[in-house]
């Protein structure tokens, strides 16, 4: 079975639903959640916050969150996955925000990448540094968000908890 | 040069911008969108409304058309791609809403999809019938979506536009 099939099987199991937010990946993450047959039972919908402005428009990140961290940064992404379960009424939101490159954003490294997993239980964030061309990055950051998010559902929050 | 990378060099060339809203195709228009190098400069951001109420919450369709006409018709394209274009600010919306199966939706078979291109002009609807299984009429109906804003870009609407 693959990532998106098995997300949307525990996530039914469970009577689970979760929304996706989305930057440097572009519209894939919601893409791989939304694969499965009968993933409307699952998955309710999410927002591709490409430019700054969306990410604080619809999904309330913090001006200060952006002045003193920059988007690409785990309280970015914190408060993306938490923004866009609180918009859309999910139990779970999966974020996603780095550099896909070729160039270098805010003085990060390209493949420099934040998952958040917010959740009934807290948000979470993970950090990763990948190597490759931009399109790979992109993708193995989608699989990386998806398998954050399959841990936490299957297994629940990976660390404590914080509040955002 | 691939489609993404086409409509981008299309897009920056003139200063445009785009937003996408997505049913049936999840994220992967807005995942062909924000493909190239540099596609922050044209590609805003977007919304995947998987879930009916999300079409209605954030991009705006109304009651009326969803109970008149259900959420694979025109009208609803024509609404999804005008909500999300006002929504964001950007010069063009484009929208994707249909039957990618295994089972028909509202007594509508598998492989009926609308895709509506908002821009300077109106709005223009399109309808395919697509073949095949689900991936390939996701990924059929992506590319569809594509050209039919590339299209747009290059040469305007393609027929009289409406008012929506």
């Amino acid at each position: 079975m693959d990532l998106g099939a098995q997300l949307h099987a525990e996530l039914a199991q469970r009577g689970l639903t979760v929304a996706t937010a989305e930057s440097m990946t572009g519209g894939s993450v919601a893409d791989l959640v939304s694969a499965a047959p009968g993933a409307s039972a699952t998955y309710v919908g999410g927002v591709v916050s490409y430019a700054t402005e969306v990410k604080q428009q619809l999904l309330g990140v913090s001006e200060s969150t952006v002045a003193e961290h920059g988007v690409v940064s785990s309280p970015c992404a914190a408060e993306m996955a938490a923004g866009v379960r609180g918009l859309l009424g999910t139990d779970y939101g999966v974020s996603t925000t780095g550099v896909a490159g070729p160039d270098p954003q805010e003085d990060k490294p390209v493949g420099l990448v934040y998952v958040g997993i917010a959740g009934p239980h807290g948000v979470d964030t993970h950090e990763l540094r990948l190597a490759g061309e931009r399109a790979e990055i992109r993708a193995e950051a989608t699989r990386a968000a998806v398998r954050f998010l399959l841990e936490a559902v299957v297994h629940g929050p990976q660390r404590e908890p914080r509040e955002v």
